[in-house]
């Protein structure tokens, strides 16, 4: 799919990621489309194998070329063409970069101009409003004052976006609602420590907000940095919510104030968590579960559980060991 | 008392709310005046009782028309007229939005226009300050740029507005100071998880602040639902604190950063609360309780305490049991 | 050093100091220059000496005048000029608004206007930017729509502002971000519980960001009371975060989001902290230390230590423990 939020460079063979990653040549340089994950990758695309939990995934991707290191190599199916390197995902961020390389400049859009009331169907406005170039608006919709949405940026029919929003990178849908001072589609904190320096990786994955979704104040929502941010159908979140880059959240979710997502997580349908809860990254939390107030989620959970405490547990078994 | 801040539909009879609930007409179509919890409805209003907790306050209310369940009815004295349904709080926000249908549309205000400096007395005011209709601002006030007050508000004497300020639906004293970013009045996080999609109830109440208040910077303080979210005189909260609807903060209080307070919690006087404590829903937490920082607070908790710990306990015993 | 933030009134004397503390006169009646900690005050200046924790420092300030308390007193050095008081710091507060009037009036700038991009060299602006007096702005920054920088701010070159940011108080080195939103330079929560009333003290302090830092979306950096609040080099701080007056932050951390850091603690370099962990004021984390998330930090931490928990313990002890 073509990625309208970043710019592509469609020139990219495989010596031109050779020479990014400081390798030795190829004899055949074949044309390299774009870089993914296992499971989004296509067949001209290249992508990568970093750790032993996605063995599943290598199985089925469609890619046939894979940046791996040499411990990880001999899991491999023989046909794939092996680019071995030392650190994975820290070469994966230089391809990225050089697919896209205006994916680390993020800085604000200055391709604004003031709302034309005009170009949309049935809208309510507000002062102020700054919007992008090719900014997608549905009919019926209200966006309120100093409200910022940035280049590209798609929204449904019948939302309602607050006052001093600012929403970039990211896809809505319908009947949705994003309260006063949320902040949709800025970079993940994504990086590598660096020997001198923290080395930024880019994020080109954008935020998709399903259909009649609340997002609370002050949110913080970050795009994410291969794959997307995800939130559900249906799902509300409260005040001062987190969500970390490639968050999966799932449908009919109640997620209250101050709970925070780290990167990578994802979570089911009708999942309730309580206020200031904080799940951990890279899980897996399943349908229906219940967390409480307060709890470090610090492990996947299985669907239908019931759990609460740092780190969380079974519900009764927390209760009953605090009497 | 008259809700300035939502239009009332005045013409409500017993028969409305029975056609809006599904149920039986009665032959007696009695004129209906408001809808209010047990202990503000006055005689002509219609009541609700959903939990045994609320028994003392049945036996006080003016309410002669009451809505409830088939578990709780036989609870009731006798001269109460009873609307028995299966879900009194969903009917509750059914029959509210009956009575205040724009309280559920809640959009940004924009009846506003830019501050108009000779009408307020000895005021300072920054740039781009948007005011809606009707707005009241006492005398020696300053308010910071790019700030939103929507109408109806009224602000005492010698406050203190800061920038990117958003107050909609709200009551303050005087001597108060709110800091940048502050989201207050926004409806709160309320909602009965349907069949099919979360359905909201109608906020209508408001966000009382007192006098020498200190609101900081990022708050989110959410406007009550059927009661008023109240911050008491002398309260100072730091920066990123959640308030969730109907909170009752007493005065004098010192609540520290990223405190977060769940629903229709009360706060006594004098009462001090660490960093990062969360405070669930419906608890009463006495005066000069003291809360170290990082306590998850699940049940009341009587004056003079002084707690810490996830779940809260005893502070002698907590540091006893963590050495 | 000059303090640019604060205009200072040069002409006190020590009974005008006597005076505002309600203490009996002195026969002589010499000149004080200023007043500071007993680390960075001079010869000419008056200090404060409030626990024994700094005894150290006492034996080396180049302070001859120092305010302290009946048991303190004798613990100091005999060529001290001894100002005895029963309160120390809210004495301190008192002196401190004698030097710094205005230090407690901290309202909005009101000297602002838009910025004029031709007094910056390459810089990249977006709209309705205000800038206050004598703010300093290096090459290639840019810096994002609806923001205020308030007078006397020095930033660096290749600084890259977002959108609704606010900066007052504060010099910030080079290669800087400082993401959308961030609130950085207000006062602190800083003030004495009173029979009536709390006190406010005032902060002179600044906030002092050094180069190659990353500031999260929505972070509030409060600026120090006497001292300023310090983030090192290379530091990164994700969403969320809240950092209270006089924090010291070393090189290189990363912060990630809803972490929270209370008054006048200290953070060594290389220093690595979990989403919404909590740190305690006045603590002491040496260098390469590892936080877990959700963890809350109540006392010193060696450096290269490993700790999670709450309170939080070694991180091995906390796994087992918690099986």
């Amino acid at each position: 799919m073509t990625n309208v939020f970043f710019e592509k460079n469609n020139n990219i063979k495989i010596n031109d990621i050779f020479n990014c990653l400081k390798l030795k040549k190829s004899s055949k340089d074949i044309k390299v489309n774009d870089i993914n994950d296992l499971i989004d990758a296509d067949e001209n695309d290249i992508t990568f194998f970093h750790s032993k939990k996605y063995l599943d995934s290598v199985k089925s991707t469609k890619a046939k070329i894979i940046i791996t290191n040499s411990k990880l190599k001999n899991m491999l199916p023989k046909n794939l063409f092996i680019v071995e390197v030392k650190n994975v995902l820290l070469s994966v961020a230089k391809v990225t970069t050089l697919f896209y390389p205006n994916a680390l400049n993020d800085t604000f859009d200055n391709n604004v101009s003031v709302i034309n009331q005009n170009k949309f169907t049935n809208i309510k406005i507000g002062q102020n409003i700054l919007l992008g170039k090719n900014v997608k608006i549905g009919k019926n919709c209200s966006i309120g004052h100093n409200t910022i949405i940035e280049s590209n940026v798609i929204i449904g029919d019948n939302c309602k976006i607050g006052n001093n929003v600012l929403i970039k990178y990211s896809i809505i849908g319908n009947n949705t609602t994003i309260l006063d001072g949320a902040v949709i589609g800025k970079k993940g904190f994504g990086f590598y420590p660096g020997e001198n320096k923290n080395v930024r990786y880019p994020h080109i994955g954008k935020v998709i907000i399903g259909d009649d979704v609340e997002i609370g104040c002050n949110n913080t929502i970050d795009r994410g940095s291969l794959s997307n941010t995800v939130i559900g159908d249906g799902t509300f979140l409260d005040n001062q919510v987190h969500i970390a880059h490639n968050v999966k959240i799932g449908k009919k979710c109640i997620i209250t104030g101050q709970v925070g997502f780290a990167g990578s997580t994802s979570i089911g349908n009708r999942v309730m968590i309580g206020g200031q809860a904080g799940i951990s990254g890279h899980l897996k939390i399943g349908d229906n579960v219940q967390i409480g107030g307060g709890s470090g989620v610090i492990k996947d959970i299985p669907s239908n559980s019931k759990i609460m405490g740092y780190p969380a547990k079974n519900i009764k078994e927390f209760l009953r060991d605090n009497k």
